[in-house]
Formats: C-alpha cells, sequence, structure tokens
C-alpha cells in the first residue's frame, strides 16, 4: 500500500481531527519547528495546511512520525518493534533515517518515519521530506514555488538511511553587509535581529549547512536578538555559531568597540599587554554568555577591524610570544567556563594575513606550528578572497589533531577589487578548488563568504552540497557541475517552467557564470576587451546578447507567481551581469570607433546609454518584485571600480564624434587593427590574412562611415578564388553608418597563387585590401597537428595529441580535462590534485605536435588558471620538453610572487596567468610535452610563436588555430 | 600755395573739361593703367573721378604728372628748366621722384610731378601718391575703403624721392591653389586668367613687389591668359615672372604634362637622359615664347612634381654631372634665344631639397659650388617650409656673383603637417628670420609663399615692406614690428574706425598671431597644451576668450561698407584661429575633467561643439560676405590633422560623462594634477604647493560636481595665515557644476610654520588640502636672483642679471631682446647674427643669478626657436658656464639634428628646441653664464631642478617663477 497524501485526505484530516504529524513534547524545539515548515511546505503542494498532533488518537490514516534519538519514545518503541532500526544512526553525526513503516501505531496504517541521530540528523530529515515532495530549500528564501499536486506517494516502502557529512562545519558568512543586506533587514525585520536570522537560519539548514557567520560590521548578534534572542534562536535550530577570523571567544568585533571606555570594565585598548585584565574579563564575559550552545570559537587575537595586533617595529618572536599566550589564556578561559575536557570544545584559529607567519615561524624562530595550544584547534586557512586557494596542509601538517578549514569568498570587500553586488562565482572553479582543498585534507570546516547571500544562492547551494555530500559531487565527480546546474534548475522551476525552458535556464546560469568568470562585472572596465583583435569584443558581444534574449523570452514566459523566484534567482544576476558587461564591450568599441571617427561611435554611445539606464531600472526592478521582498540588496556600487573600494568608481565615458566635412568612408579588416580611408598620398592598404589559416574559409571587412553625407563605395575583386558578399553599397551616416562584407576563399581554384587583392573605391580614397592566403595541403601529418599559420599558434590545452600516465606514489596519475573551465574553452590539471612530481620521470604529461615554419627559438606562452603555489614562498612548475630535449622544470609565476603582490592582482582581476617559456623547435614537426609537477596546474591555452613575433594582444588570447582534422569554419 | 584736391574742383573739371592727369601718349601702357587706377582712388577719397588728357590744353590749374625717363617728353622739358632734377633718379632701380612744381605749363599753377627711373619706379610713384592721399595698397584686393574727404592738400612744396628697394626680386608664390583659390578664380574669373592675374598684379605691385610665381599646380599660366595674355600683361605692369623651383626655363610644370605624348615633338618622359632632344626643344620653345618678357628663369632640373631627378641607385658625381650638363644646356638655350651676353639675364638656381648635396658635393665628388655654370645665377635658398631658415651662404660663399635668394613660407603644404587655411605667421619671427638671411647676403631674390593670398594679406605687407626698405625695418630696427603692425592697421582702418578700436585691432592682430605663433591651427589637437599644469589651458583660453570679446565689439561696431575689409583682414582670421585654437583647449579639458567623472565635462562638451559650429558658420560667412567675394577661399580643411595632408584629419571628440548614483563631489588643486574625492578608505589628501613660491599671494583650488544630486561642501581651515574665498558652497551639477575657491596666504601671520590645511567636507568624503609655503626673506640677495622654489627655477630669458657685450672682427656684438618673440614672453639673441665665436672668450653672454636649495647636479632645460644650423650638418652651440667653472660649449640640438627628421618636426609642430644641459651647482648663489657661439641661438626660458625631479609636463613650459625684486601676484 502507497503512502498517499492528497488534498482531499488533508482536508478530511481537517474536519476529521485525523492529524498528519505526530509530535512528541520532548521533541527538541528547533525540530518541532522545521516540522512546522514542512507542514507549511505540504500546504504549497497540496493546497491545504496538514494538522500535527502530540495525541495518537487524533491521527489518520498516514502519519508522519518524527523524533530524534534520546529525545523520542515513539521512536524507542519502533525501535523495540524492530520497525526501525536506530542502530543504523546511532552515535553518527547529522545522519538521519526516513523509513515507510506499516502499522507502527494502532489505527495508523503507515507512517514516514524521520529519525535523526541528532536535532540536526532529525532537521536535516524533516527537510529530506519536504524536497521528495518537490520543495525547494529556498523555497521560503527565494520564495520558489513547488510544483501543485493533488496527491503525491510516497512509495510503498521507502529506507533512506544520510550519509554523515562530509565536512564537518558547513556555512556562510554574511558579510559586508552594507548597503545592501542593512538596509534589506532594516526594512523587513527592523534590524540583525532573531525575525532575520529565523530566515537565514531555515535556509542555511535546508540547504544542510550547520555553521554561520553572522553579520559583523555594524551588528551584534548576541546583543541584537533582542539580547541574546539571535543566539538562543541558533541554539534551538542546532545552527552552529561561528565568528570570524579576528573576533576570538564568542565576541564579535563591534561589541568591545560598544563597550570599552574610560570606566568600561573592558578597559578602552584593544591590546593584550597593556590592557590584559580588561581583555580577559571581555573574553570571559563572552564565553559564559553564550559558551554553552554550539559553537565554533575563534582563538587567537588580531587587532581591531581585520588589522595586525602589533606594531611594525615588533619581532616574529614576539608577535608570535604574545599569540601563544593570548592562546594559553583562551584555552584556560575555556577550560574553566565551558568545559573541562578542552578536546570536546571546537575551536578555531584562522592563519590569515599576518598570522600565518606566526605560525610557521621562520628558521630563527619556531612558529605556533605544533605547539600544545592548537592541540585540537582547528586551523583555518583561507583562499585568496578571490577564490583561488592560498597555502594548504603539507602532508606532515595534515595529522594535526585539530583538522583544517577553509574560508573561501563567493563575495569580497577588498583589493584588488571588490565584487560584492552579484553572484559572479562559476562553479566549476569552485569544484576545482575545494576538492583539491578536501583533498589536502581541509574537512573540518568550510565556510564560504556571500556577502549579503542575494544572489549567491546558487553557488551556495553547490558549495553546501558538495560539503555535505563529497562523495557525490567531489574530486571522483569530474565534470558533473552541469549535471548539478540542471538538478538545480529542475529543483526551483519545475514548477514554473516547461522541460524546455528549463533548458534555457540551464544555458543562461551557465552563460552567464561563464561569461563573469572572464571577468567579474565590478572590475571590467575599458581597456580589458580588445575592442577588435580576434573580434574578441564582437564574439563576447555576440554571446552575451543570445543569452539576454533568453532571459527576456523567459521573463516574459513566466507566470505572475513565479516571477519572483525567477527574477531574483536568475533574471537580475544573468541580465544584471551581463548588461554591464555589454555595457562595457560597447564602451571598448565606442572608445576604439571614435578614435578613427566612425559616425558608428555615436550610435555605439547611445547603447551604451541605454544599458546604463537598464542598469539602474534592474536594481529598481529587483527592489520592487514582489512587495519589495529584496529592497536593498541591489545596492551596492558595482560600475567602473578604480580601487578595492566603491570610492571613486567610474560610469563608462562615452565618446562622441562629429561628422567630417566630406563623404569620408573607412574600411577596417574584421579582427585586427587595420584601417584605411584610402588616402592618396598616405597608406591606403590595408591586410586580411585571415585566409592564411587553413581553416578559415570567410573573414569579413566593414566599410564605415566617417560623415553625415550619403557616400557610395565599389569593390573590385579580381581573383577568381576571392569573393565579397556586396559588389557596392551606400552608406549615408545617419541611419546607416556601416557595412559588413564578407569575403569568402575557394582554395580549389587558388592554383597556386597566395595572395589578392580587394579594391575598395569610395568618394574621398580608394582603398586596397591585400589578401594573403594559404592552401597548403598538411593531410600527410597526424591528425591533432597544430600549423604555424600567420606566424603564431594558439592551442585550447584540451587538444593534446596525447595523455599519457604517470605515477605517484605507486598510483597511476594522469591528467584530466574540466570542461568549461577556461576563460575560452576548458582547463586540463593532473589528478591527484596533492601530488608532487619531483621526479619528472614519474610525471603525467600531455603532448601537443606543433608544425613550424622553420627552425628557431619560439616563445611558448602558458594560459593558466591564476592559481598560487601549495605552499608558501613556493612557485608551480610545469615541466616543459621538446621531442627528446632536456625536460625543464619551470615555474608559470614570476619570480619572488606573493599573493597581494601586483601580479597576483593582475592574475585575480583576469582570472588568467601567462607565463612565457622559451624553446627550440626545428623546421616542421616538433612534439611538446607538458609534465605535471606542482599541484596547482591547471592548463587553459598554449601559444606559440617565433621570438619577438607575439600576435597581437588581446584579453582572452588568440582563438585556437588550425590542426589537422580540425572543421573548417 | 597749396597743392588742392577737392571734390568741387574735380566736379568743376568734370564740366568743364579741366583734367587733373596729364598723360603723354609714349607712357608705358602699364603706366597708363596704374593712373587710371589712382584716378579712381582719387574718387573714393573725393567722391569724384578726376579726368585725365594728352592735351595741355585741357589742364586745369592742379595738375598731377607722371612719366618715365626716356618715355615722357614733359619730364625732359621740367628736367631742362630745372624745375626738377632727373639726375636724381637717372640710372637707378625702382626709384620715383614726387616733387611739386610751381607753373610746370602754360595755365597751370602747380603740378604734382611723378618721374620714375624706369617703368616700375614711375608704377610706385603713382602708387605712393594714392598712398599719401590715404588709399591703401589693398583698395582693391580688399576693398578698403580710404577716409573720404572733402579736399586734400598735398601741400606747398615737396620732393620725395625714393629709395632703390633694399631686395631686387620681391615677390610672392600663389601656390596651393586647391581648393580654395581655384574654386574663387573659377567663380569671379572663369580661370587663373589675365582678369585675375590683373587683379594680383596691382596687389604685388601696390605692395612694392616686382616678381611673382604664379599659381601653377592645375594651371599653366602662358596659356590660361587666354594664350600668352597672361604673360603679356605681367610685360605691360612690369612684373617680373618667376617660376617656382622645379619650373626651368619659364616653362610650367604642367606643361609638359600636357604636351608630352608619344607623337609629342617634346617627347613622353621628363628625363634629361632618355629624352634629351625633346626636352631641350620643351625649354627651348618656352624662352622663344616668352624670353623678351622680365623674366628670372628658373635653371636646373628636377623630378616632375616636386621629386628627384635620377633614381635612388644613382651616384653623387652622376647626379652633379647631370645637373652640369643641364645648366650648360639651358645656359646655351638663353644665350641662342635671349641674350648672347648671359650676365644681363637675370636666372635663379634654387637650392632645394636633393639639389643641395648636388651644390655643396662631398669629400670625394666637388659640387657646382663655383663652377662657370653658376656665374651670375641667383642661387635660391629656403626655409624648412615653416618659417625656419635652412642653410645660408658663408662668408666666402658670399662672393658669388649671383648673389643669393630665399624661398619662404606663409603656407605650406607638406610634412610635418601643412598650414594652408588661415595666416598663421607672426612677425617677430619673420623679422628675425628675413633679417638674419639679409646679413647672410640674401638679398637679391626674396619670395614667400602665400598660398592662395587671402588672410595672408598682413604678413605679406610685412615681407615686401622689409624687402623694400630693409633700412626703415631690417635689422637695426629691432622690435619695430609692433609700430609696423599699428602702422599698417592705420593704413586699412582709419577710413572705418576711431582711434582707440584701431588700438583694438592691433590687439587683435598681435594676439592672434601670437596665439598661431604658439602652435598653428591645423597642427593643434589635443595632447598639446596640458589641461591642468600651470593652467596653461585657462590662461590661453582667457587670453582667447578676450581677444575673441574684442573682435566681436569690433564687428559689431563696424559700418557695412568697412564689414568687407574688416571681415577678410582681421575678423575672419583671428576669429578662425582663435575659435579653433579655443575648440581644442576645451577638447582638452573635456577629456580631463571626463576622466575624473566632472559633470562640467558635458558642459565642456557642449561648448566645443558650439566652436565646431561656429568654425563653419565663420568660413559661410567669409564665403557669402560682400557678395561672395572670398567665396572658396575658406575650402581648406583644417581640424585635426593626423599627417601632412588633409587627408584623415579629424574632429575633436568629445567624452561624455554620466552622474554618480551619489551626490560626490571632487577637489582638484588648479594647476596640478592633484584631485580627490576624500575617500575614507584612499588617499584623501592633496597638495597645494603655489606658495611654496615667494612670488605667490592667491592660488585656487576646485569643487566639482561627479553626479546631477545637490551636494553641499564646507570649507575649513584653522591657519590663521590662510584664507579662502568661501567657506561652504552647493552644487547642483546640472547648473552650477563646480566652483574655484580661491586661497590667499598673508605671509606677515605664518610666525614660522610652513604648513597648513584645508579640509573640504563633502557628502561623500573629506579631503585634505596640505599647503605648503614659505615665508623667507630673500631681500638680502641681489635683484634679479632666481630663487630654486617648489623644485625647480624658470626664467624668461629676457630677466638677466647682466648683459656683457663680446667683441666679433674688432665690434662689439651683444644679446638683444627681440619682444613678443617667445611662447611666453620675448627671446633673446646676439648681434650681428651673423658672428660664429669660435673663440668663447670673445663672446658676449647673459648672467643669471641661480639660488638652489643645496649643492648638486641640475639639470639645465633651454628652450629655442626651432632655428636650423646656419650650415649643413652642423649643430647649433652655444657656451654654458656656472660661476667660475669650465665653459661648456654644448648643442642645443640633439645629435644627428636634421631637417625633416623626427626632432626637427617636433621642433616646427611645437615652435621650440627643448635642450638638456647638466650643470654643477653650490648650494646658495650661483651665476650661470649663457654664450652665444653658433648664429640662430635664439633663446625664451631656462627652466633649473636637480637632476632626475623635473617640473610636471606642459606645452608652454612652467611659468617664470620667483626672482629677487619680481612683484607680487
Amino acid at each position: 500500500m502507497n503512502f498517499i497524501l492528497s488534498k482531499e485526505m488533508l482536508k478530511k484530516s481537517e474536519q476529521s481531527v485525523a492529524a498528519l504529524f505526530y509530535e512528541e513534547d520532548e521533541a527538541f524545539n528547533g525540530v518541532k519547528k522545521v516540522a512546522k515548515k514542512v507542514m507549511q511546505d505540504i500546504e504549497l503542494v497540496l493546497g491545504v495546511l496538514p494538522m500535527k498532533t502530540t495525541d495518537k488518537e487524533q491521527l489518520g490514516k498516514y502519519v508522519i512520525i518524527f523524533g530524534t534519538i534520546g529525545r523520542s519514545t515513539i521512536l524507542t518503541e519502533l525501535d523495540e518493534k524492530n520497525l526501525i532500526n536506530l542502530s543504523e544512526i546511532k552515535g553518527k553525526r547529522e545522519v538521519f533515517l526516513c523509513q515507510l513503516v506499516d502499522h507502527p501505531i494502532g489505527g495508523v496504517e503507515k507512517a514516514f518515519v524521520i529519525a535523526g541521530s541528532d536535532k540536526r540528523g532529525t532537521i536535516y530529515g524533516l527537510f529530506h521530506l519536504s524536497e521528495r515532495l518537490g520543495v525547494s530549500p529556498l523555497v521560503n528564501w527565494n520564495r520558489v514555488y513547488p510544483q501543485q499536486k493533488k496527491t503525491v506517494s510516497l512509495g510503498e516502502s521507502y529506507h533512506y538511511l544520510s550519509k554523515e557529512p562530509s565536512v564537518k562545519y558547513r556555512g556562510f558568512f554574511i558579510n559586508d553587509e552594507w548597503p545592501a543586506f542593512g538596509n534589506w533587514t532594516n526594512k523587513h525585520f527592523d534590524g540583525f535581529n532573531a525575525d532575520m536570522y529565523e530566515h537565514v537560519f531555515e535556509l542555511l539548514l535546508r540547504l544542510k549547512g550547520n555553521y554561520l557567520w553572522p553579520a559583523m560590521w555594524s551588528a551584534r548578534f548576541n546583543d541584537d536578538g533582542p539580547g541574546l534572542a539571535n543566539a538562543e534562536l541558533a541554539n534551538e535550530y542546532g545552527v552552529i555559531m561561528g565568528a570570524s577570523h579576528h573576533e576570538p571567544c564568542l565576541r564579535y568585533g563591534e561589541e568591545y568597540k560598544y563597550l570599552r571606555g574610560e570606566n568600561s570594565i573592558y578597559g578602552d585598548s584593544w591590546n593584550f599587554i597593556n590592557n590584559r585584565e580588561g581583555i580577559i574579563k571581555f573574553w570571559q564575559d563572552g564565553l559564559k554568555r553564550t559558551g554553552h550552545f554550539e559553537n565554533v570559537i575563534t582563538m587567537g587575537m588580531r587587532g581591531e577591524a581585520d588589522t595586525s595586533i602589533m606594531g611594525k617595529e615588533s619581532t616574529l618572536a614576539d608577535n608570535i610570544q604574545l599569540l601563544r599566550d593570548v592562546l594559553e589564556t583562551q584555552n584556560d578561559l575555556i577550560e574553566n567556563h565551558i568545559n573541562p575536557n578542552l578536546s570536546e570544545v571546537p575551536r578555531m584559529l584562522a592563519l590569515y594575513k599576518e598570522v600565518e607567519p606566526f605560525f610557521y615561524g621562520d628558521k630563527q624562530t619556531a612558529g605556533l606550528k605544533n605547539s600544545e595550544e592548537l592541540e585540537n584547534v582547528i586551523l583555518m586557512l583561507c583562499d585568496d578572497n578571490h577564490g583561488n586557494l592560498r597555502t594548504l596542509p603539507t602532508e606532515e601538517m595534515r595529522k594535526h589533531s585539530g583538522g583544517y578549514g577553509m574560508y573561501y569568498h563567493f563575495d569580497y570587500h577588498g583589493g584588488p577589487i571588490s565584487y560584492e553586488w552579484i553572484n559572479s562565482s562559476y562553479l566549476p572553479k569552485v569544484w576545482e578548488q575545494m576538492t583539491m582543498a578536501y583533498d589536502f585534507g581541509v574537512r573540518d570546516l568550510w565556510i564560504v563568504n556571500v556577502g549579503d547571500i542575494a544572489t549567491q544562492e546558487f553557488p551556495l547551494s553547490y558549495f553546501l552540497d558538495l560539503a555535505y555530500d563529497f562523495e557525490k559531487w567531489g574530486t571522483s565527480s569530474i565534470n558533473k557541475t552541469d549535471a548539478y546546474t540542471q538538478e538545480w534548475v529542475s529543483q526551483q522551476f519545475s514548477g514554473a517552467f516547461e522541460q524546455e525552458e528549463l533548458q534555457d535556464i540551464f544555458q543562461l546560469l551557465t552563460g552567464y557564470t561563464k561569461i563573469a568568470h572572464k571577468r567579474r562585472p565590478e572590475t571590467i572596465n575599458v581597456g580589458v576587451y580588445h575592442a577588435v583583435h580576434y573580434q574578441e569584443a564582437d564574439i563576447t558581444l555576440q554571446e552575451i546578447n543570445r543569452l539576454l534574449t533568453i532571459a527576456e523570452r523567459l521573463f516574459e514566459r513566466v507566470d505572475k507567481k513565479n516571477a519572483s523566484s525567477f527574477f531574483s534567482l536568475i533574471y537580475y544576476p544573468a541580465v544584471g551581469n551581463l548588461n554591464l558587461q555589454k555595457m562595457w564591450l560597447l564602451t571598448e568599441k565606442n572608445h576604439y570607433d571614435a578614435k578613427l571617427g566612425k559616425m558608428e561611435a555615436n550610435k555605439l554611445a547611445d547603447r551604451i546609454r541605454e544599458c546604463l539606464k537598464r542598469d539602474k531600472e534592474l536594481v529598481e526592478e529587483y527592489h520592487s518584485i514582489d512587495h519589495e521582498r529584496w529592497f536593498g540588496m541591489g545596492l551596492s556600487e558595482h560600475i567602473g571600480f578604480q580601487h578595492w573600494n566603491e570610492e571613486e568608481c567610474q560610469n563608462p565615458i562615452t565618446m562622441q564624434v562629429w561628422p567630417a566635412n566630406k563623404p569620408r568612408l573607412v574600411v577596417s579588416v574584421n579582427g585586427v587593427n587595420q584601417h584605411t580611408e584610402g588616402p592618396a598620398w598616405h597608406n591606403n592598404q590595408v591586410f586580411l590574412n585571415d585566409f592564411l589559416h587553413s581553416d578559415r574559409e570567410r573573414a569579413s571587412f566593414t566599410v564605415s562611415s566617417l560623415s553625415e553625407l550619403r557616400a557610395e563605395y565599389e569593390i573590385v575583386c579580381e581573383d577568381e578564388w576571392l569573393s565579397c558578399s556586396k559588389k557596392k553599397g551606400l552608406l549615408d551616416g545617419i541611419e546607416k553608418t556601416f557595412e559588413e562584407i564578407e569575403v569568402r576563399i575557394d582554395r580549389q581554384k587558388m592554383d597556386g597563387e597566395t595572395v589578392g587583392e580587394i579594391t575598395v573605391s569610395m568618394p574621398c580614397g580608394t582603398c586596397k585590401i591585400i589578401v594573403h592566403a594559404t592552401a597548403e595541403d598538411y593531410s600527410e601529418l597526424p591528425n591533432m597537428t597544430f600549423i604555424e599559420q600567420d606566424d603564431y599558434i594558439s592551442i585550447e590545452a584540451e587538444h593534446y595529441f596525447l595523455n599519457e600516465e604517470g605515477v605517484h606514489r605507486e598510483e597511476a596519475s594522469r591528467f584530466q580535462v574540466i570542461q568549461g573551465y577556461g576563460k575560452t574553452l576548458s582547463a586540463v590539471k593532473a589528478f591527484p590534485t596533492t601530488a608532487y612530481f619531483s621526479e619528472i620521470e614519474d610525471a603525467p604529461y600531455l603532448e601537443y605536435n606543433l608544425f613550424v615554419k622553420k627552425a628557431g627559438t619560439y616563445s611558448l606562452e602558458l594560459y593558466t588558471q591564476p592559481s598560487n603555489p601549495e605552499t608558501t614562498n613556493q612557485p608551480i612548475f610545469c615541466g616543459i620538453q621538446i621531442d627528446e630535449g632536456k625536460k625543464n622544470v619551470e615555474s608559470i609565476l614570476p619570480k619572488g610572487f606573493r599573493v597581494d603582490d601586483p601580479n597576483w592582482a593582475a592574475g585575480v582581476l583576469n582570472n588568467i596567468h601567462r607565463s612565457y617559456h622559451s624553446i627550440q623547435c626545428q623546421e616542421g614537426l616538433n612534439k611538446l610535452k607538458i609534465f605535471a609537477v606542482s599541484p596547482g596546474f591547471v592548463l587553459e591555452k598554449l601559444v606559440i610563436y617565433q621570438e619577438g613575433k607575439q600576435p597581437a594582444e588581446s584579453y582572452l588570447g588568440p582563438p585556437e588555430t588550425y590542426y589537422v582534422g580540425r572543421n573548417k569554419k
């Protein structure tokens, strides 16, 4: 017999007091509250709110039973009756069992039993039921409506035993909460109080997180509840509270500011040397206040507001000694006020900024590493604030009793440029980085800075799912981010959209985040993409316009009820991102065209103005939709940052041109910085080299107006093997400011000729387009051989000729392709990620075939992810070999590279490192081998050219060039 | 008894056949025609056209008698009667005698006798009478109306004997005649024919020129008359015809193009080697055709259309031999067809471009210098096309029998940038350069390229007056260009304006040409003047606006009759120049402000658009005024040249900013690139260093809007010695986009303090202006001592401490100040200009007093006129000495400097050379001596600073800094 829930049944139970939920008094309060939420979820699905009862008599035919081991008589009874087996979960962490049980109680035909190993186990179990019913974890945060159903069957038999979460503490950090989150909570909840946190805790728990760093730049979590209400609510829900890296002993940063003073019992100096007593008292009171709740206590001490504690003059030893003193003191306080068994008290020390050297010490001075003060303390590492891990535990360090944590960022307020407005994180990057963290033993604590939360729901879901179930989404599940995205889209929108529209949403989501992955919105500016080289601006604009079209179509399609969730989760972050990127690309083109005097520049200026207007409108729509549900959340500045802070940020400057006095036209070859008006006395030639690439059969040039006068042009090409899409045209400089002419090549007709000519006659000039072409046949060469054409080779890393296994600790190691993980296509990385190949003979490698014109020194540019070295003061190495030549181990980072230096800053803004290597090639075929050496070597692209002949500069690098076997385009 | 002309008297003579002019049949036709013009001049003055007669009986009481020795019976009679003395003029060149004679003929009471030594002498005499009556030489060219009078008295007795002109051949070149002159003549005269040349010849002769190169880029002077009418008319008027440097043997360039061909008797190749016969025939026919007229025959041969004759592979010796052969052939032709006595035939060889090395030869190969083929041939030198002389004759060369000529430019079509639109020549430069030419022995031929003539009337008048009367205006008359200008203004406009308005016109004329002297209109662009440094853009704009106000006031004032001459001679060239310069300065500011996001940028963009509109309107007004008198003359492109040719020239790009979302303001310190919004997290300090200069008591900063939101600011300064002109203000970003705040210092109150602070509080930031000041007392130091302040010293060259005489060939030599001849103030140059001081002990020098903060190496920048070395392959030297240190002879030109190289090009565009020298200073007072060495060293400014501490870059250089005795400002 199926366990069936139906509207009718629930209605009937309303009349006849047959309750669906069986609740015990002894259940945790938080569990009860969550059960109520699940009942509301059921109402969303079936249209009727089910009832609950503590009285077995009032139960209906089908019943939902929930409880926690030790807090549930009914569970004990069912276990005793062998209807369930509690030993499956007993003693485990945050585990639940869901099982259909026949006749659990007299009068009840079937029960859906949710048994939790602990409070959070039960809560996760309850929400598991909601998800089974098609309810999204974002149901209340984003008002995601589930598909409405008349009946829901939970099946005849069901037995689901959850896993222990992969990472122990999993959560997020509400940070940089002004102006967005702050305005939002003030409007809706009147402060950073328990009403708001109720909402946030639910989100966290539904996403299977268990750990939170609350907003702390202006708020005081333990005062704002009001009083302790926030902390008490957290405790009720089983939310483990943490605090950021510089807020020790359950005290939040703002508290000391608030309490200090001349007559304060805490003194008036955040200084452990000259106000030792005051500080200790301050900490002690914090521990006494909420130490009885679940916490991960931040240890150590830093200066106020993210600064270092001692002055610049202090020695390393002074600092280490001071910190050791602090740790000892804190441990004593914890032993005295919380638990004499320190090992039972979760504690964390952040190895952040200046604390890192205090931990490692140097040759003269032993650091805190391995010191007893840190026994059982989680050592929290962090990324570089821009999503790239920094130092990771060495093999030896992984033995540390307390384990490791990672502080990751989806939002950051700091250098080189902040990103706080809107989601700009890309799942493949999160996967690559966080799996690396896990593989390096960072498994005890994962916290992610989500800024204002809003628009971060998608990557946050992924982050917490990855932390919860690493087996499903982690290292072994390479290239599953798309599958994850599709599941996620389906989870949120299967109630609102048709299947193929879900596919469109998937495209929009991966599309806009990939574009943000090329460059985050706040950090884009003029001078990033090149206006013409390789047409990268135009190609990116095309992709943006394609995605914008999808977004608009979906928004037209969505019904009123689902508009809110679609807008907040998809439309706003996607269109906000894309519109802004579009604006800057148009600005790039506007400036370029203006400098040439093209009338088109003025049309581009109009379009830029449209984008600026749209940007404002979008924020306004976001703020007003669904009764101002998100009011405030769009307030972060996001255009044209000059510094890390929004200060002095600038809207794009638009350039306006003023028409020439004569009907002047200009011819530009598309993709290169080649243009001419065909003047009689100056250079009137341009070069079209596209057909030097064997795989190109189409190229183009543009004729543009420089005046607002009617101007005719005529195109003559006498080479039989070339054809132009037009023979003549007319521009008026007002309605029609330019025309693009396609040029096609028919290599069959070339008959040994390699140079052609196209003449464009215009009212004020005659221009010659010199066309160089190749018709050489490379079919004798092996497939996947790249040919030097137009003076360079560009290779997408996944297009290797050979992928050869290596050996690491007697296990196979090899490169794998991470799909989508690149600014243009994908990336390759060797696994296991922890392997360091000090013996290059053992290293896996990729072999690329290069065919070059002449022997000599070539430059090899490697485009790699902006990874940081996995240990301090190390480069990232790879091995490079040409044919049977020497295997050179070379760094892909500039000498002396450090996180926070200008090279690093350029890397995180560009989201690429480019390293330059020298290789000796022979004429013709060469085999280039790239060996894995250091972890963190993630290769996207290889560009090869004769020394000194660097191809034209661009943001994305030259697009991939021809290889044998490649399709024509 | 006075010779009085009155309206009544002339009217009476109309009725009673009493004629004023006595004309003899035997007089030259040209003379008769000129007499008629003088009669018309009299009509303009008195309102009645006088009559002339050949019948003595019909003469009235007062008579004007004119004639040429050998062509006038009456003159012979008067001479015989001792009423005049013809021996005063006999045998002289172009000389006339004007004398009042009582009772010259029976019945005549008094005659004004004009006796010419030759045809041109008589003509100049006749026009001398017109000028005496107040008629301008430009009367018919620019329709300059003389002051109307009821009577004119020529006095009781008068005896004026003219001088022989200083330069033998004095004329101009109508060049680059398309599109302006060509359209003009086609409209008014239907071609380049005698009707037009009648007009041009009159202009030339009234200006006391005698020599013309006709338009030749599309015209054929000897065919277009129609037929020989042009040449015949020239002969009639005594205009000596020349041709440009590449048009030998009385043949014009276009002729060969027109006549050549397969079946042509002249062959089909402009090549003396493979078409010798054809070319000789071509030349021979030219000489036969107009050789009997007065000419200066161009000799030699160049390639067609201003190119070299032999290919690049030819040796120097080949070329010299070929040219020698050409010259021999040409001399033979002239002997055979014009005059067997070659020395009587005026001939000219231009030492232009490649011909120059053929003349000089090299160590191995003797050049044409001193060769017999060139005996009695005028060697024509030339400037660098931009008004700077090139090679000049050495002392030895000055002995050359034929003498020297100079081809000078007021208009040029060529590199680095053409200037053809409008007058942009500056009299002090013409004076300095042409007096140097004369002093170096260039006295036989002066020709100036005036392009389309129109708007060049002012410098052309000066050029021809200087050539005609070097004693009056030449070397001995230093600093008389202002006096000349005042005379010229009075000559043109005393009939139209009041005395003080004439003074305004003088200011306008010197003002606009001085601004054009800083930079010619076609060559100005963005990136020339600095938008903020030293406020040079603002100061220049102020001066432009002052001049524009004068121009508008005068134009409002002028009556309809005189509007035409005022517009063409003053208003159009002045306002055309100034409006364009203003446009570019505004563009500079627009770009600068836009990059800072200032809303003011948009207002500047509007003003730029106004200037562009005004530019077009001006040309239209010029084309339409006075019944389209100047139609076509404004057609030359003149905005934003990129190359020498107008091709690809560009209007300014205007930048538009889009308002910030918050009421943001920015503070900029005026004169420096210092600005801040006062951000909390980034740099919020700026420095105001003006008061480091002892002579500055006022400085300023500007508060500007970055948004269109109302924003208040407040200024607080607690230093007693500083005061600000406002304490607070309000900007709305729409009507009011910025406010300038004046800061004053009261050094009496400083009391040892040297650093002050001004705080500006704004809605989105608080900025600190740090004010550094000095109150040091330097009065103990000698007057004229320059003090290093704000890290540099800037000296106007005329502010020397001592001007010490030198000795050259036993004559005194010294520096003199050429007033106004500098981009900022004036220049100094040693005279005589021909002196080369190989012994520095003999050299004159200027001594400057410098007071520097500490001992060490200082850089000395010399700002000099862009003179070229007076001999080929030479630098320009000067001597530099500090105190009693070594007298270093240093070049002010970069090593290997050549005319046509990029340094030269930069020099002629910037109208300055900057050379860098190293000097060793001691702490405190130093004496810097600058010695004259080479001719051509013309010093404008000296800038001194500690090595490596170059003051901020600017177009005009740092303004002069404080010296002891200087007034405060």
